[in-house]
């Protein structure tokens, strides 16, 4: 039986068969099996080319074709045979070149009659193997050849395919699922943030409401740090170079960085990261190992010139702002400092639903060139780790050869309610950086000491959390993040305009966001329209209320009973000092 | 009787007599009178150079010459007369080159049998205008002919002087507090900020407390400002080159733009201010009148690209965060707007105990050519702006002349302990922007009506207005915005700690910033740490406080009675809350 990959990579060339059949014009080049199914792409220069109405039809020549494609098998050919037979063809011309270049043998692969240059892994009786119902064409794109943009555009065709009809149709749910929870298009209805042509792409603005969400999680981590002794630092969002050749990111970063040159001929950079700034405040001054750690906090946006083709609404920005901490210490205390950065990412993550996994990023004994420093200090500071994970007594996933080049990290993985993993929060050990910027403290015995640093993000970028948040939860922020709590919406303009503002003022008054959203739209609208924007709690007042001194609540999942404006108060406010 | 400026020159010339005596070789340059008195700038390559320690004696020369010098008076001379005069010195005869090139006379003046070349405006009885004592040679410096880099480094000797003695004391006195209150010096004795040479200059760093500062601060505008119904958005800190091409800021100010070239070859720049970002959140949608206005406040970091030989301190970085918003409004909420926006300012810079004055900054009838816009417009909003100024009943300075070219507006003037002014916040109206970016709402008529935008910053920038309430503070700090309140100090380790704990302990739930300062130091060692510090309160535990359950006070100024700890934390919470 078949692979999956196989079952995918043979639709691949079944759909170059229809295409054949149906644009004989048409240029094959290159068809692989991607992970949720097949694409190929062509050449349709010479003539028709098809439109995303075309599919169906496709689709039934391929199902036409599958019964007669009983077994697929392979030939080694010579490269002018190969040549010859795809004479017509430079992009399979330049292929077969290629290949006979590097000494490889040149194979063709022939099916019901259709043959196609292959390298092979291919269902061996298609015909038998795949199952109509377990595939679909799903859309068109163009794509330049090899993806290089100097070359010609293509036209590729995408399909689907799954070993059952049954899986296939949850894949599509699910997709449907995920575009519903788009974070780019819930994002814009529910207001969030924009984008503009005039300030580029990659680089999100944020709305007033975008902004008190992103300013409740941001203090709802300090708050957290705090605890554990954090204070805020602040930095500039640029640097001389020196700072990054001292570090060592100006090689590994500069692709990456923005650079600048000054009117007076200097160069500069835009930070992608802060720990370089962070050991900068650190170094202002001698410290004592009684003053340590030194842990400092700071929200600040880092900037990475990423290439347009790869940017997307959130997930993948130029300007990205950090929630970052560094501290500073001695080795002895390393333990306990990553213990307080678990403690808080174990309080974050689940207040919002998500489900952490941590994997153990370690060092890799067969590639000692991939990392700096004595294999001794790394079994120390992995032993330490180490030591962390048996302590909480948790499943780990093996990460050897994940480490930083400094030094072994934690990192953390949250499951999402789709079920799709992210890797989000990350702790990490660095014995390089001190020892690049020559960071100490005065020891016990009045000898310098070099230090360590950590390294802890919590929602790593809060562009990209959010963008895992909003599709977590479709936009329905718990209670204490979202940008409005509770919708007062009196049913008469007239009659109920007073009492409904009287509501909002008393709620307003314990701290809850509150809109009032007077009567120019019929009720009907205005509810909806409050449940568009995943309001938690719409209050409706009509004479009933009025009377009672009472207000009705729906929530996001159901209608409550009538309860008085003090007793709802409470809940709210309730809601969101315990962030449920 | 000559005028200060007139003296200050003549004493130039004194300078230059007393030097050529003492320094044959020396080669006179230029000798201008300055604000607090005079230099001259000589060129000593052909031999010794003076040093500080050779100041006094230059003075008691100076002194020596004066009463020669009874009459000063000028000759005009031909351009050969005047390059035979000064053959052995290529400075002046430049100087004569570019007098006679431009068509000008060349004037020699005399006094004493001392001759320079200059264009007058000297005291015509120096020894009967300049007094001894009301004058001082000051320091030396180098200085680079015609303050051009690429030129010879010259010597230049500064002078102070004044009309009289007492003025000059005054004035020197006034300078050493100055001195003692420089806000560079107090901001790393309260260690609140720090430069570092891998990072850049003009690039501060901020230490937990210079940060603690900052967003105590800031915090406080956003607080007035919410009353007001403002709300935060957030930019990123680059834009493409067509945001300031549409702006109109991409000519203006492309020397002091911080230019970046990103990897695909696109043009962007650091903003160095953030009105046209936010028209950008603005734009993001449609708006009826009904969502107007719409109140955008945002401290953001804005950066310019400013010359080395100009940063300084905080009073002049590279990076500044400015506590900027922007009203969106209607032409007919101008009034209504900046009304409130003057409130903030009103509570804000009194809270200090700044006095503030206002000046009215209008177009110049004069120059309509410095101006965008119809005059018609401009009389509509100086009308409204004078409106507000009649209404409020306050004295204002005229600045006619002083609008910006998109508009009139507000700008305070607020001075400080030592009697300086410094400008600092403003109000401003533009109908130039909204007209570049087609920002506008949707009226009463269902019709596209024009809109205009205000910029308001309070603190301007949170680094200048640090500097300057650094030195109107001598960095002490009101109890609310010290980064340390409160500071308890057992007198003995073994028998006070406890106590000096739990009064810690008791202050710290009222929200109160509290150290503690163990018993590592003698007490008066600590009380003096404090003291430098300039924390507002220290508490001394000793046996007697133990016992009777009571703190001993020791506030900035002055020893309180003992209390309760109870009462004491009522009086800091009382002040902290009210902001005195």
């Amino acid at each position: 039986m078949a692979s999956l990959e196989e079952k995918r990579h043979t639709l691949a060339h079944l759909l170059a068969a229809a295409v054949a059949e149906r644009y004989p014009h048409a240029k094959p080049t290159i068809g692989p099996a991607v992970d949720n199914g097949f694409y190929y792409d062509f050449d349709f220069s010479g003539g028709a080319a098809p439109k995303e109405g075309d599919l169906a039809s496709l689709q039934a020549a391929i199902e036409e074709l599958l019964p007669s494609w009983t077994d697929m098998s392979g030939t080694e050919v010579s490269k002018k045979d190969a040549e010859d037979r795809f004479s017509g063809n430079p992009f399979k011309l330049e292929l077969i070149k290629e290949i006979a270049d590097k000494g490889e043998t040149i194979t063709l692969y022939t099916s019901g009659g259709f043959t196609d240059l292959c390298r092979g892994g291919h269902s061996e009786k298609p015909a038998h193997d795949i199952r109509v119902g377990s595939f679909m064409l799903e859309r068109i794109a163009g794509a330049y050849w090899r993806g290089d943009e100097k070359n010609p555009m293509l036209t590729r065709i995408y399909g689907l395919a799954f070993d059952t009809k049954e899986e296939l149709e949850a894949y599509q749910t699910q997709q449907e699922e995920a575009r519903a929870r788009d974070h780019k298009k819930l994002g814009k209805e529910l207001d969030l943030f924009t984008f503009s042509e005039l300030v580029g792409p990659g680089l999100p603005l944020w709305t007033p409401k975008g902004t008190l969400v992103r300013d409740l999680l941001d203090a709802y981590v300090f708050q957290l740090r705090t605890k554990e002794g954090y204070q805020k630092v602040e930095i500039p969002h640029i640097t001389k170079k020196e700072l990054y050749e001292t570090s060592g990111h100006w090689d590994k970063f500069k692709d990456e960085l923005f650079r600048i040159t000054t009117r007076e001929g200097h160069e500069f950079a835009m930070k992608p990261m802060n720990c370089p700034h962070h050991t900068q405040i650190y170094a202002r001054r001698q410290w004592s190992y009684r003053e340590l750690p030194q842990r400092y906090s700071n929200t600040t946006t880092c900037y990475r010139d990423e290439q347009s083709g790869e940017l997307s609404g959130l997930s993948r920005v130029r300007a990205f702002a950090q929630d970052d901490a560094h501290v500073f210490c001695r080795m002895q205390d390393v333990k306990t400092e990553f213990l307080k950065v678990w403690d808080i990412i174990h309080t974050f993550y689940p207040t919002f639903g998500f489900e952490l996994k941590v994997r153990f990023s370690k060092y890799d004994p067969l590639h000692p060139e991939n990392y700096l420093g004595d294999t001794k200090v790394w079994d120390t500071a992995e032993d330490m780790l180490l030591e962390i994970l048996e302590e909480k007594g948790i499943e780990y996933m093996d990460g050897t050869g994940e480490a930083a080049f400094y030094g072994p990290k934690l990192d953390f993985i949250a499951s999402d309610s789709m079920g799709r993993n992210w890797q989000v929060a990350t702790i990490q050990l660095d014995m390089l950086q001190p020892e690049r910027f020559d960071l100490y403290c005065i020891n016990e015995n009045g000898d310098k000491e070099r230090i360590v640093m950590i390294h802890a993000a919590i929602m790593g970028s809060i562009e990209r959390f959010l963008s895992i948040l909003i599709e977590h939860t479709a936009g329905a922020f718990p209670t204490w993040l979202a940008p409005v709590q509770v919708l007062v919406l009196p049913i008469s303009a007239e009659k109920h305009a007073d009492y409904a503002n009287k509501v909002a003022v008393a709620l307003r008054a314990k701290g809850v966001r509150v809109e009032l959203d007077g009567a120019n739209d019929s009720l009907g609208k205005r509810i909806r329209s409050g449940k568009n924007m995943k309001v938690p709690y719409l209050l409706v007042i009509g004479d009933a209320e009025v009377e009672a001194g009472t207000v009705s609540v729906e929530s996001r999942t159901s209608k409550l009973d009538p309860m008085t404006v003090a007793d709802f108060s409470e809940l709210v406010a309730k809601e969101i000092e315990e962030r449920t």
